[in-house]
């Protein structure tokens, strides 16, 4: 037995064998050059492989998760059998190449010609060209490609980094929790593990590479530890722990249908954050009183063009609908800072999260603004939309983003579409800026909306990714607590609303600071909501508020987090 | 004639011929290979007169700037000579590589032998090697290298950028303006301009790629225009402007020896940022009350290895001497950000300005930081030393960096060392977090300095050196002035006194601004006191703060730029 310790990112126990998670490198020596026969050979005989491979990785997909997802995998068999293609190849193996430089060559060929045509078809081929490529490559090297689709039992994935394009054929059934060596409580792979509600261990450091695949692990992720080959009296500790874990989480489905009240009889609202329509289906099977947070750049990602109107009228229609009525805030996209879009060709910037992102982009490239406006105006008329703008800094940007919506909304009219009469327009607080002059801002939108993790991290200049700094991610400092308290002051002063969508709004320690502050909406993942209501039906309000008056006395984060553990929770 | 418009950085018109600044791409082709013979005699011809070239710049840089810059050039004539070097370079050639990547393979191995050598004069010759190894490359590719230091005419540079490590051998006497693509009012070339007092024109974009070297300009740096081969009559309006501005320059000598007060008896002080401690003189020489930021991180940059703590102390012993018991503010380290030292092995992070860098890298080597303390500590006692701290955003950073300097101190004075009784010791606020609990930090630190422009640039979440985000860049937006009365309210309350260092405290629009606001010190380019003195002895405080009540109700930098243009120039 030997333990590790990691940072905890979403609770729970899990035990199950390891699932050793690592993208391999698929370098080749040019030089290296047999005889062009067995150079075509060679390619046939990993073109025949490949197609092997995507066989089964489409009927797992398909088993698991689907026909409509699995789909991709029987298109790329398809590229597998483009003579045109395979001839390319083959010539430039004439030419004196091997096999890999001329799979190589031809993909790189086909890729820039395929971007350059003006058609959205072709441009969705090339993710799949490049995806076979590299399968092929990898067959050609004799080196296995992991695949997440694949697995067909119940594992737990050790790997460097899981990102959103690894995980999307992710077999969830059988993932039963996470550990990687990068990352924060924010990572990707801690959000995924929460949306799953599987524990998951991040920030190991280099600390799994001698983690053997199918070594049986336990991990413990409200601790934080991980147990490497675990004797029968530790796992028999493990199975007890997570049986009592299974209970409460039982005990929870009692707030279901509750609002969630304070014991003195003080309501907030708690909603959901969600990045994708379908995730509205759990929002209401896990109690959440509406949307606080659909992160539309989603849309935009893992593909190779703009989403059209249409496509994006259909996913705000769909969980606009799905909610009935409830709230529902739908931001703009937030494209730029981490998140990239190939095709959009977005400048190469310094430092990505003090650049060109989100409200600066759709300000400047404004086609992309007004599609996503129309189509978010043609589907307000199916529930209850807010439309939240994000990285808001000056009353320009506000001004200039809300007269685009009117425009846009007139000329809908004037076409005859049903526009809904009461969109609430509202923004992101998140850079220092707006939190300094949100008093004016008060004025001009109808509802804020408070993401902490930019705003932490524009604080105290501190990208929350980077590890040589992220002792600097300290939400319960007191210039984030001044800050939130500033928010809730200049909105209710001005009859407006103020939710946290952060990842601290769903915290313990956050949740009686945020409500002690006045905060009228925590918007956080679905999987815990149910137990931020139950740890509110707990608090009284009044006694909060009290305590709140000395906590704005306290200096650092420290002495905020021990308060809080003493006489909070 | 043409004319173009830049951002206007420096003041001033200048008239002369433009001098086109780029660097040339180095690449070659390995698979060119001649006979070993043929390679073996370019290289010694490329030897021979790269020997050449750079006897003329240490002839003319020795001219311009005396021996000790010129010193360089004779240690890098050593190197054509070393025999060793040669022999290993001609036995790569001799293995059957072309002269060029002969040259470059052994100069890579050099580099990694020397760097891995624990000897400081070894690696100090790297840089030495590779400059000389860039030349040769240059010469045997018939590629010109652009040498600032060979200019011996009245030139006007018009280049992409301008770098610390080009300008550092400027042959400041013929330079008479700067052109630069890229780059804002804060950039490395728009500082250098204006400490030089020369006109300077930034953000041109691609705008000057078609001016012939040669061609006659005239720059405008007021208006920021430039006019390419102007006809005699524009020539002969910007000769008679450009004496009106020296005779205005005359005038402004009127206020070097009077102190820096408002018609109504407000005094301020005046002070300087410097970079270098010879940069001393031009303080005194400028009518400077003292040094208000002397950057020391200069001093770390350009070289080979960390400077030890004899080269510092003679340095601060110079600066703090010079000043003559003015205060003299020392500013530790401010590494990171866009300022990288490649000895020190700085990770490569993804938003360097929100990383690792400054008071976070000293609080974390520990040694470099207090190698760095020890010679402010001895150097003390030669004036009236302030030392300040960067980045600071927590109170346990600036309570950690008080004690080590205090124990440095406890160790100094044990050890029999004279160390000064009274060192304030203060910190910048530039994080948006340091403003937020600047009431907590005023208890602890002796004095404050706003450091506006990371503090811009993390209040709006916008890189400043960033041309798709820099309409950001707004020091006149309500969120930097409510941040500056903040402060000064809360280091007044508790009997502290407050400066502002960045960039704006030189700037017309904002003096009256931060005067108003109750800035005790502002801290400019030495090349701008004279100016502010006179401005200043044109205001009258008590009016200032009854327009301030006004200008704080604005909405948008543009309102408060427009109000003080109209109401306070």
């Amino acid at each position: 037995m030997r333990e590790l310790k990691g940072i905890p990112a979403s609770t729970g126990v899990a035990i199950a064998k390891a699932y050793s998670f690592v993208e391999p490198i698929l370098s080749y020596d040019q030089n290296h050059i047999q005889e062009a026969e067995i150079e075509v050979n060679r390619l046939k005989n990993s073109i025949a492989s490949t197609k092997e491979q995507l066989q089964l990785i489409y009927a797992a997909t398909r088993q698991h998760l689907g026909e409509e997802k699995a789909a991709i995998f029987s298109a790329q068999q398809l590229v597998l059998e483009d003579p045109v293609w395979i001839a390319a190849i083959i010539e430039q193996i004439n030419e004196g190449k091997n096999a890999e430089t001329a799979l190589t060559e031809i993909t790189d060929m086909y890729r820039a010609m395929f971007l350059a045509l003006d058609n959205d078809y072709m441009k969705d081929r090339v993710i799949d060209i490049q995806d076979v490529s590299k399968r092929l490559l990898a067959d050609l090297l004799g080196v296995k490609l992991p695949d997440l689709s694949l697995i067909d039992s119940e594992i737990i994935i050790v790997a460097e980094d899981l990102t959103p394009s690894v995980t999307v054929h992710l077999n969830k059934q059988y993932v039963k929790g996470t550990i990687t060596n990068i990352g924060g409580t924010t990572s990707h792979s801690a959000i995924l593990a929460r949306s799953l509600g599987i524990p998951a261990i991040v920030g190991t450091k280099t600390g799994t590479l001698d983690i053997e695949d199918g070594t049986l692990l336990i991990i413990d992720g409200e601790e934080g530890r991980i147990i490497i080959d675990p004797p029968e009296d530790v796992k028999m500790f493990y199975l007890t722990k997570q049986k009592v874990l299974e209970e409460r989480e039982e005990l929870l489905r009692n707030y279901f249908s509750m609002s969630s009240v304070t014991m003195d009889g003080h309501q907030v609202h708690l909603v959901a954050n969600i990045g994708a329509p379908e995730d509205g289906e759990t929002v209401l099977s896990e109690g959440g009183e509406g949307i606080g947070l659909f992160r539309t750049e989603f849309m935009y990602m893992n593909r190779n063009r703009l989403p059209d109107e249409e496509e994006q009228f259909e996913a705000y229609q769909a969980v606009i609908s799905k909610m009935e009525y409830r709230p529902t805030v739908i931001r703009t996209m937030d494209i730029g800072g981490d998140k990239a879009l190939p095709y959009l060709e977005l400048p190469n910037e310094m430092n990505p999260f003090l650049g060109y992102r989100a409200i600066r982009i759709s300000l400047d490239r404004q086609t992309i603004f007004r599609t996503q406006l129309r189509a978010l105006l043609r589907a307000s008329k199916f529930g209850k939309l807010k439309i939240m703008f994000p990285m808001i800094s000056t009353l320009e940007e506000f001004r200039t983003a809300k007269s685009i919506l009117f425009e846009e909304k007139e000329k809908l009219l004037n076409a005859g579409v049903i526009v809904s009469e009461d969109i609430e327009v509202g923004m992101m607080v998140e850079t220092p800026a707006a939190v300094m002059i949100v008093d004016l801002f008060a004025q001009e939108a109808d509802f804020f909306s408070i993401g902490t993790n930019d705003l932490i991290q524009y604080m105290f200049a501190a990208d929350r990714l980077n590890e040589q700094v992220s002792y600097l991610y300290q939400p319960y400092h007191p210039a984030i607590l001044r800050a939130v308290q500033k928010v809730v002051e200049a909105a209710h002063l001005n009859g407006k609303s103020v939710g946290v969508c952060g990842e601290m709004a769903g915290e313990q320690i956050a949740i009686p600071l945020l409500l002690a502050l006045g905060v009228d909406e925590l918007s956080m993942d679905p999987s815990v909501i149910l137990k931020a209501r139950s740890q509110i039906a707990k608090l009284n309000h009044e006694e909060l508020r009290k305590h709140m008056q000395h906590i704005l006395t306290l200096a650092t984060d420290k002495d905020v987090t021990e308060y809080v553990k003493l006489h909070l929770l």
